[in-house]
């Protein structure tokens, strides 16, 4: 295994040492427990945003908290969710008086530990509500999940629900923004190779050389096909047709895509599965609002790319056009 | 190779088409001859800059077109200069009457083309001057250059020349300050692997499976040595050692950081190696005013990182803060 990485035991603590130093403006990491907080604390009175989760997926969650997204974002091990305590933690320091959201991608571990969390913080009278991301298509259950898995499009849940919070939504109309964007999206990713946990030093899954993997999970859980290598826009065409097909998506309606790279994908790439989705879309009606095109929710060193689409709005797109300045995203500010 | 192309002849125009269609509101891609401009050109009787060399190290350049830094960006196949056609067309496509700035990496094919595009534009009375990047300190003439290479510095050079050419500052202010940032500014690269060009269809050289090469070219071009495999501190201390000892840098000045990723090494990582840099820098007093970390210029999917310093006074610093809106860097916008 090469990896820019010292003690592997270290590299969640290191990290997030180097992404406070890197960005002093923006966030402030607080550590044991651990958990990254806005450097300019939101407005008494706003609803507050916690997301989290095993980290290894950057700029999720940490790339995203900041003005317009994220009060807190809260990361356990690599691929391991956090425990109770630093979301409890969290949301203590986040809590503006006016409820906390959680957004928690449908992993079990994730799903149990922010409950857990909300229960110790409700005993206290913080208001805390959660919506669950379950926006890949790929599977019915998998490794770490009962029911679709959450992903890429976890960042599109964080900046709508994120602006609509800024704007001073209450908890109630946070919340339902939130669930609106899971329900109006779908995704789903493919692998060209697995990743390497740097604590296990091995590579998470085997592919052959000209071998890629359909739907893959975004900790290198398994999709639901392999296929033999083929043009980008074969490989990007079946995807687009699952997501599509999925909610499904119809003529006339409006969407943000989000044309996601996993984090050895090389931008130039997503750029050529980018212009074959927009041609697929151009085709069956469906308009392209907004596009994003970049690595958003990635899985360590993993090469591949996922794609999402949510049914937009003019709510959402208002939202989703709102100021924003974190460290991963910034639009307006 | 498993790459997400369709033809490798195409690689670049597809690319460029999904480019266009993720961002129209920010670029327009001109076809034949290929360039890409501002979606919103820059006021009459301001200075336009154009960047450019062979594709594969995006974001750079097209990544760096909009409001702020570059009025142009020029690529050619991956890895390989463009032509004097593009370069020529578009100087005139963004010239406002004030001249234009060619910043120009220091590659020989890339020298001697913007030359003749200089020459060609220059006989129709549009002034042209260039800078020469040559920021990487780890080897002197390479395997496509004369001097030394010119790296991930570049995207300072964008970023602040072009800042002086937005706040209206003439041809002789614009060159002086992207010459003044060439001059206080040095990088270096490693590798832990190789990348892969579409049309060559195998890595670029070979690395054993414990090898890092130090001093890595961007465009896989040999770096200085190759070494076992090590610590990322270790590795990184190496890095900043040349660097820091080139100009040299001293105690009490202020830097800009740019931790840049080759392609395929998780931002996490990069954050590992941002926070050595700062330390060191720490130990030695110099002061880090600004940080960026990610992958700014790339090499394919190539796995690496590297390292740039650029000494900075008040006014570069201004103009680094300055406003910018591009698809690949955004501040204040």
């Amino acid at each position: 295994m090469k990896k820019l990485v010292n003690d592997v035991h270290e590299v969640v603590r290191e990290s997030l040492e180097g992404f406070q130093l890197a960005h002093p403006d923006l966030i402030d990491v607080h550590f044991d427990p651990d958990y990254i907080l806005r450097a300019q604390p939101k407005a008494e009175g706003k609803v507050a945003l916690i997301s989290g989760g095993g980290s290894g997926h950057e700029p999720l969650h940490g790339g995203f908290v900041g003005h317009g997204m994220l009060d807190a974002a809260v990361s356990g091990a690599v691929f391991t969710s956090p425990t109770p305590d630093p979301i409890e933690a969290a949301t203590r320091a986040v809590d503006r008086g006016a409820g906390v959201l959680y957004i928690v991608k449908n992993y079990t571990g994730d799903v149990l530990n922010f409950e857990t969390a909300a229960e110790l913080c409700e005993m206290d009278d913080i208001e805390v509500r959660t919506v669950i991301v379950n926006d890949d298509v790929a599977v019915e259950d998998s490794l770490y999940t009962a029911g679709r898995r959450g992903v890429a499009g976890t960042m599109l849940v964080e900046k709508i629900a994120g602006g609509a919070a800024e704007r001073g939504d209450n908890l109630d109309e946070v919340t339902r923004i939130a669930n609106e964007v899971n329900d109006n999206m779908r995704s789903m990713g493919l692998a060209l190779g697995p990743c390497t946990v740097p604590h296990a030093g091995k590579p998470s899954f085997d592919l052959g050389d000209t071998e890629v993997e359909m739907g893959i999970g975004i900790h290198g859980e398994p999709g639901y096909r392999r296929t033999e290598m083929k043009p980008a826009d074969e490989l990007t065409a079946e995807l687009y047709e699952k997501v599509r097909a999925d909610l499904p998506f119809a003529q006339g309606d409006r969407v943000i895509v989000l044309v996601n790279g996993m984090g050895a994908t090389p931008i130039s790439e997503l750029y050529i599965v980018n212009r074959k989705v927009h041609e697929l879309l151009k085709a069956d009606g469906i308009i392209a609002e907004r596009t994003l095109v970049g690595d958003y929710v990635t899985s360590l060193d993993m090469p591949g790319a996922s794609l999402t689409l949510l049914r937009v709005n003019d709510e959402m797109l208002e939202l989703f056009d709102a100021p924003a300045l974190t460290a991963g995203y910034r639009e307006g500010m």
